[in-house]
This record gives C-alpha cells, structure tokens and sequence, in this order.
C-alpha cells in the first residue's frame, strides 16, 4: 500500500505552505479512505510520495479517474487566507491504496524534487 | 483544536522531501492522538502549520515537553534512502491538541516560509 500527493506547481508554492498543503491531502485522503486500507498501510510505514503535478487541470483529470477506479482521493482547495487565492486548488491526495492501482493514475509522473 | 509541525531547519531539506517529512509527522501524530482529539480536529477543518525549528536538539527538547505534558507528537526519523541519512530527525508533529497547550511548546517559533 501507498499514498500519493500530486502538487500543483504551477503556483510554485513556498516551502512552508507546500509542506501543510501536502499533510492536509495526505491526512484528507487517508480519512476518505476505508479502514482495511488504513490499517494495511499503516502496518507498512505509511509510504507517501510526493509528485510534480503541471496544473490544475491536470489535478482534476486525475481526480476523475480516481473518482473512476474507485479509489480513495481528495482534492485540496486553499481556504486562501495567505499566500493563494481562497478556492485555488493547490494539491491532490490518491490512496491509501495498492501501487498497482495508484500507477495506474499517477504512473508517468516525476518526484517533487 | 490544531496540529503543528516544527521542521528541522538545519537539513534545509528540498521541497519533495520536506513535504512528504511533514506529511508524515502529520499523519503519524495523528495517530498517536485520541479519538475525541482527532474528531475535535476534523470537525474545525484540520487546521495544521509549519514552523520553522533550529535543529536537532531544539526538536528533541519540544518533543520532550509534549511527553511531559502528555500533548500526543511524533519524532519523524527518515528511512534514509535518498537525500538524508538513516535516522536522521527531519521534523516533529505535535496534536492535535488545544492551542492553549501547543502554544506553551512551540509559542516563540516562526511560521516555515
């Protein structure tokens, strides 16, 4: 089992506000998900990896197919009181789920360096 | 209700990494949380920051006054198979838990830009 944060870097977030965009997709995600996946990722570590994601329409359409395959996933929109707008959807969140399933989604993308 | 994350400056980590190090203490310190904590968090919108902390020692010392004042927090020790060594400390993750309490350790620390 994993988890996959695909950030939004067409905003080119600070440091600091990536990192709790990130955590809030990961925490949201993860709370969207059943409990047999939880606990099955837990017991491995809770992998997580953070990818490069082109934009915000590139973020929907991998929603969408989440939304298709069944797996868990949640869309992170700022509440906006910094740096963003309010509603400027900055990163996704994809699993707990198995890497066959999340490659299927997220497969061609690069790692966040 | 919040969750903070101090960061270990010191590494000045790279994005990817820093944000999946945050995510992880997020989700990780969570979990060492209470159920009434946790449903407390989620019912107010997760509301989570990112502060910025020295080093190792300055970590290691806040993660000790949470275990004083039984504020649940996760000491996040990296895997080491990219970019750090293996147990090296990138971040803590503390509550969720009152503000009133979280402020009492990590008041005088600055926002992560």
């Amino acid at each position: 089992m994993k988890q996959v944060i695909v950030v939004n870097e067409e905003l080119n977030l600070p440091r600091g506000k990536l990192a709790a965009q990130v955590a809030h997709a990961s925490v949201a995600s993860l709370v969207s998900s059943e409990a047999e996946q939880q606990q099955s990722w837990f017991n491995v570590g809770m992998p997580k990896i953070v990818l490069a994601g082109e934009n915000l329409s590139q973020l929907q359409e991998l929603y969408e197919k989440c939304q298709e395959l069944k797996i868990p996933a949640y869309l992170v929109q700022d509440a906006g009181k910094t740096v963003v707008e309010a509603g400027t959807v900055t990163c996704l969140g994809i699993g707990p789920a198995t890497p066959e399933d999340i490659d299927k989604i997220t497969g061609t993308l690069k790692l966040l360096k």
